[in-house]
């Protein structure tokens, strides 16, 4: 199973009363399935997973599935801190349909969080994962690396397909790329970097921004593949300043913002979360603002 | 109500089978209760509660409440990424008999975690819980600050009556303390810089440490307390190393090592977390040993 | 040679031209001599030595010991990059007066500063030195930490007599109190946590408000000394807002433009240094306001 | 004047008495000088030039001058701490037959180096030099980040043609690239980035890689500058390796030793730093063992 081209990590929508929205949920979705996108991620980091119990993201994961037709990866987060929650959380996606899973490194004791941990949990999860298991390193939001020497081990695995790298050192994800066989895909997280991500060998995208700028996400990745290079580079730098904005300085809130201003309801973030402020939003139009998709 | 003295920040114990131990647990704390310790802690950092679920959390508040009589402060860490799961642990607690809650800051959405949110968090919680809250910060393992102007502005919350900071800044313990009212208790979380941290008007400490040399830091509190500052700077030196050993260095599988010998079976870490290495179990050895609470 | 007390880092004045003024240097000096300072250090980091050369820096050593009476010990900062250039630098200082040099790490080359590379230059340094060496670790600067165990080990030259500490760690400089002899005097660098490391066996502390606010800085000393533990933490508490505009925030501008509020004359900083801000100058009028040092 | 290829930023030869050593020098550009670099920077944080005077720092630059063809760009670091000594030194190395001067960003007084600190430290150097000047980023040695805003600025000065950027963060280059006019060089500094540094736009780099393994560094830049893009990745995967060990890890010892290894005599590191460990040899002799260029 080969995890090539652009994926949307979505946002779960919370109604006012601080509630999962499924209704939302299956509308949205089927707005993106209009899209070139190759698939999505439910539960991610920007799905507000921490910020779920199991019942939630159950519904989440069913509600989502129902949406999605085969044709399209559908990939569900199930990174837990421990290691037998993980696995149930694994399985319990595995039941409802998912294509694969995306398992966030734990980094609550990070400085127990050592090659032989990451090592040993994720085997164990791979292990157990009824379906195939992609990792997830995260380090601005976990506070730890999943290095290229404990990927390279745990690519042996016959059920660790890939992974997802979030941060934007590119030369880390080259050594990704380089200590890991042809045939595991290294996905690149960060849209703010993602031409020179497939430069040196990612294999596709995870990226906030495809939620909001699908086609521009689809076209980078095809104008790549296709070796046309000075187009692709000049498409990155058109869309750098909103993947900026939604990436770490706006999170979630940015993301929920920019999606309603493109025609999607996902509702408000959960709380410590908060609506993005005004300024977020006019940044967000203003960077969205060239690419037409904001409904007029 | 007030936080004075010494509390003990407990493991929580885990069989061979990965499960909640409560009858080790009972039989820890019944050794426990034989020290000076002003009060226990269960479901902190320590009390690997971030690898527990809500039930297994549940088990162990019950457990622990039925051994720890009332003439001992009981708290129960609750803290949750989302203000509706830290409000519905808090309330569980109360529920089973806490006499307070310590609510660490989430901290998964770091660049959100400004200072309106952190206001906006506690703030519902303190409104929710029918026991007092205590604030905790702990950078080291959230990578979110709770600065003093958060704190000051939260300290006049009626149910907000105190705040543990682990971190090892003396400074931001002199600023906590000069920026709440006189009845606001500042706890210590980190036993390398104690005396240091009542020097500067700490009114107590949840210590790892506390766990393992129970009189040895009782003593250093009661000496500080006294005006006996050049023997407390002594026993500060000489817990120093053990300290910091139980730290960030070894953190919870150092813990249970250490209680293991001083004759405490609080069973073994939770996976991702492994035991101790035999060389940490050494170094533990040799910095415990002047204090003869290893058993002959 | 023992360093206790209160000692300050006085800062150079440069004129409107970008040249060393040494008249508004001898004047102010003579300010200084009023007051109960134990000494002063010339050419530290708030003495702007990284701006001047050395030609700059033998006018200034030259000018200040023509001010400043053998009674009051007079330390001159000879750090530089290389090994040589810092003993040239301290020889120099030596045959122009200096009681002893205060040498901050080389940091730079920030990775090839292991233990050995630290024990090497101290101890090369020290050998050259005909005056008394004080070792200077100020990481927040230099990016680099002069860790305990080489202290300890370069604590044993015959000619290495004390450190100074600017990092506000109090775990740190109670190690290094503990890892070196009692001759040998710990300073701590950092007046926003002074009381705090005196607790902990600092034997003194080169302060820069101790430039603008010299009996307060002194009278914490005396007090702790005196073992009047509560005045000094609340005299502590009402310092410590000075203390930290002075420190990293404000820097050298905010030095300069403090002492000009309290009467000296001390120039501009140097470029790239610009002069402090108007809300610089007001929020440290207002921290120094309680203090009447402020001429009607 | 354009910046656009690949230059060795050259080490500084000491001799055993720890003294510029000009004749190793002028040897050493000859056999570079049969290579296709396009141009050499001396003084740069690779030269050493943090632990050399002005006097010897003048004897580098007439040396090398002298042995460099003016069909090759001859390059000078001037970077100082002080806006007036970064002047003098950018003015001497003209004086010397500089074509253009690299300024480092001043670093010591982090805090204080704001954009506008930077943009008036910058305009008055191109104000005052004779040649173009290069703006210098490398934070990973000064603590500070000159960014693109500050960049885009001093972009529009007519003496300030180029940057080098030192930090592998590609969106930070390819923000770079975006932010300044197309005359404008945008140079990579780190050598285990240069093709994806290449794919966003940057011109050519300044890779202490280029002094040992100069051709393979031209070869990668020619490869992707003819969109032969597989080729160049896998260029880029066979010298990133070497690239990490010259980088911070061991440094100009490191760059030093690995010279040594392919024939060049450049002697001996500057004290504080040490001769590469012999386990450093041998890391790099393996790095650079399939280029061949090891002398049989």
């Amino acid at each position: 199973m080969n995890f090539s081209g652009v994926f949307a990590p979505i946002p779960t929508p919370f109604d006012e009363q601080d509630r999962v929205d499924t209704t939302r949920l299956k509308a949205a979705l089927q707005k993106w399935l209009a899209t070139p996108l190759d698939g999505f991620v439910v539960l991610g980091s920007n799905g507000e997973a921490a910020l779920m119990d199991d019942f939630e993201s159950d519904q989440v994961i069913v509600a989502a599935r129902d949406a999605v037709p085969s044709s399209r990866r559908f990939i569900v987060g199930t990174g837990r801190e421990s290691t037998q929650a993980a696995i149930r959380a694994s399985k319990r996606a595995a039941e409802h349909g998912a294509d694969a899973v995306l398992v966030r490194t734990p980094g609550f004791f990070k400085t127990q969080m050592t090659h032989d941990a990451f090592v040993s949990h994720y085997t164990a999860v791979a292990d157990a994962s009824p379906v195939p298991v992609l990792l997830y390193n995260f380090t601005a939001v976990t506070g730890v690396n999943l290095q290229p020497a404990a990927v390279a081990r745990l690519a042996a695995h016959p059920n660790i397909v890939g992974m997802k790298e979030s941060g934007g050192d590119i030369g880390q994800i080259a050594d990704l790329v380089s200590s890991t066989p042809v045939t595991f895909s290294v996905i690149a997280g960060s849209a703010g970097s993602f031409y020179p991500a497939l430069c040196v060998g990612a294999t596709g995208g995870i990226l906030a921004l495809a939620c909001v700028l699908p086609e521009a996400c689809t076209n980078l990745f095809t104008l790549t593949k296709a070796g046309r290079h000075d187009e692709a580079m000049s498409l990155q730098r058109r869309i750098t300043p909103a993947a900026k904005l939604l990436g770490l300085q706006y999170g979630v809130p940015g993301l929920k913002a920019a999606l309603h201003l493109v025609g999607y309801d996902v509702g408000v973030p959960r709380p410590p979360l908060a609506p993005a402020p005004d300024a977020a939003v006019a940044a967000l139009r203003d960077a969205i603002a060239q690419f037409e998709e904001i409904p007029a």
